[in-house]
């Protein structure tokens, strides 16, 4: 290998690094053999003066490279995955997955533990008593054959080099660099092959891209990166100006998706998760987009969407009765107190990330790796953008641990709304697709 | 102390930091507060971006502030420190300081251990047997009043600071930074108290400055941060096209600078030392610039000099007999060989640093810091750019340990020299003062 300075000092003077110099790089941080000072170095020169598309497929294969794959070559039926960037009240992962397992699709999806206001999907799945996500390969991919979804958590073997490059940046101010988190977001989905990749690239307030613009360069970025490597990917720039669905929790957001896989909710949650299925299924199935849209309402209005669930979560060990009676099965909070409107008005905007926080502070997320999540804490907030409300109305929920808890995310709750006299024109649910 | 990720960013988005924020920083780095990996980063960022005066400023007074610093307040006599950033045969200091102390002023320098391909000021003395350089502050600053001159090792309780983050630099391509050399060589001067600093900024082929440019851009930032700081100083752009002196090892250069103060050499070396000796005269006894060097040259036409570096060596525990007979009590190497011109032709070039490099093979230099230096070996290279040469005659000798790095050495003198027939114009010995 050659002296790392090297191939730091061609990135410190805005050069390219041959596929090979990166590859040798990023393997020998991976190992250790690369120090973080140097690593560090590197990725301060990648941010300032960027990665183009080669530098970027060479260390996402890198980092892809640093560990184990799961090829999912036994898996009978075509498989998908499904990768959100992360928002407030981001349910859609948890209905997706029985919906496309119940269009006959296999939803294969390693999630990690992200750092949040609300837990992620495997925290918001934990919370029904007695499910794991600790899944082997092989257990995992059994489970994808037999019942059609699986989401297990990613194991320490899978991208090793993206676990440790993703702390380094964290302390080293090199995060919001996009071809550093487009390499990061892909290397996750690359190492596991599934037929089709959709990433939900959300944009706005509660999220961490704050614009559709930003948002849709990370979507081209990801999207040009997987056709680069060969793998049939579409993203989708989606809005998080507002919460996508009502619950912003763990427990909350599995009660939201069972009542919506009852066919109880139709909203921008039951929207999106009809859309991601519809396109998986023109992808896949050969089905046309709005055919593939038809069926996945189909799926849910049957029932047999619910099904998958109870399958899946059953699969993973957890208490299949969740699906019939979620209140009884799931994790309740002591204190659960009415947020009632302060005045009357039309909602012109509603600070996505300020309630994210509140539930965060409430005990929904966690701020430092490791940190426990309380699952039956968190908010439900009923109104969208553009919906007129009336003083007194009750607009949603808080869960607390304690009185003390609930007074303060009220408040949060309050202050994170905006209201106008005029109609207010609510967002799109999306943006645009790409790649 | 804020958090180092937002110092890191502000200068990773080219903004300017607050001399508080920058000062926390690098004092939170030298007590080990804030890891390598931030400190390479910001560093990273700092090469990219640049570093203006104010900050500068405020990362050199950082450096000075994370150790001890000497006064020299009761030093009676005017002080001053003489640094040369490195060059090839750059025997300055070691004839400079027992002139200036003949004439009345008292050199007061601290010198580190660099790495190079011969030794530096303190290797070179340390081959007069006996004499120490590890003096303690209270005998430093006794010497320097009562003897005139004194040479430490800078201990590691000066500038500790500029020690751990020059490593940093070394290790993660971050050396060639202006701003970063700047506070690097200047906050190791502005931690000793002189009356006045004079820097030799080298530029050629054997320095790290290539060209007279680069060299002015550092001997600026320099003058123009000890001005801010205010402190005195001067800095000249010297030439290093070709080896200032005859000697390229360390006893070597003990001997030559021995016969310069003995009247025996009338060379560029002589010519720099009288420069910079009357330099300091100008500044700190009033005297003209030409009566300055006069005084210069009387110090050692009269043997002053001389008797001052005896004084020197004995006030360190050196054989003074070094400056009667200094070939019978240095080293000598046990193998010398003539070096014999190949052909005849006016000199037009000389690779300053490829004869650097020979002498660094044969010994007299260290690749990384602790190797040992062997202190007999090396070059002594007579002529100069502009001379005419025969065939066949003697142009200097290799000082070896063996015969096969003798051989060696003569076949890479011979490669470094470049003849024509014209007559060859000789490089200036100074570009410009500065400061």
């Amino acid at each position: 290998m050659s002296d790392p300075r090297d191939v730091i000092a061609v990135k410190r003077d805005g050069g390219r690094l041959a596929p090979d110099e990166l590859r040798d790089f990023v393997l020998g941080y991976a190992r250790g053999e690369i120090p973080d000072y140097q690593a560090a170095a590197w990725l301060m020169a990648a941010y300032v003066h960027g990665l183009d598309e080669g530098e970027t497929l060479a260390l996402t294969r890198a980092m892809v490279d640093s560990g184990t794959t799961l090829s999912l070559d036994g898996i009978s039926r075509p498989t998908v995955d499904k990768h959100s960037t992360g928002g407030v009240s981001d349910g859609v992962t948890l209905v997706f997955a029985p919906i496309a397992a119940a269009m006959g699709m296999a939803v294969a999806k390693l999630s990690g533990r992200g750092l949040g206001h609300t837990g992620g999907t495997l925290d918001k799945l934990e919370s029904i008593p007695g499910l794991r996500t600790d899944l082997d390969p092989e257990t995992f991919e059994r489970q994808v054959e037999e019942v059609g979804s699986a989401v297990a958590a990613q194991t320490a073997d899978i991208v090793p080099a993206d676990g440790a490059l993703y702390a380094l940046r964290d302390a080293t101010a090199t995060v919001p660099s996009l071809s550093l988190i487009a390499a990061s977001v892909m290397s996750k989905k690359l190492a596991v092959g599934t037929d089709l990749i959709l990433l939900d690239v959300k944009a706005g307030s509660g999220a961490f891209m704050k614009t559709p613009e930003d948002a849709t360069e990370l979507a081209v970025a990801c999207t040009t990166l997987a056709r680069e490597w060969g793998r049939p990917t579409r993203a989708a720039v989606t809005d998080m100006s507002q919460p996508l669905g009502e619950a912003i929790g763990n427990a909350l957001d599995v009660v939201e998706a069972i009542r919506l896989l009852r066919g109880d909710i139709r909203d921008r949650l039951r929207d999106a998760a009809v859309m991601f299925a519809g396109e998986a299924a023109s992808r896949l199935l050969g089905a046309s987009m709005g055919q593939g849209r038809a069926n996945a309402a189909t799926a849910i209005d049957s029932g047999e969407a619910l099904e998958a669930f109870r399958r899946m979560i059953e699969a993973q060990g957890g208490d299949p009765h969740v699906v019939d009676d979620p209140e009884k099965v799931l994790p309740a909070a002591p204190v659960v107190r009415p947020i009632a409107a302060e005045r009357s008005g039309t909602i012109s905007a509603i600070d996505a990330e300020a309630l994210g926080r509140a539930s965060g502070d409430l005990g929904a997320g966690r701020r430092k790796k490791g940190d426990p999540i309380d699952p039956a804490v968190g908010i439900v907030f009923l109104p969208d953008v553009g919906d007129a409300i009336e003083a007194g109305q009750e607009i949603g929920t808080v869960h607390a641990r304690t009185d003390d808890d609930a007074e303060h995310a009220l408040g949060a709750v309050h202050d994170a709304l905006t209201l106008t006299d005029g109609p207010v024109e609510p967002p799109p649910l999306v943006y645009g697709w790409h790649g």
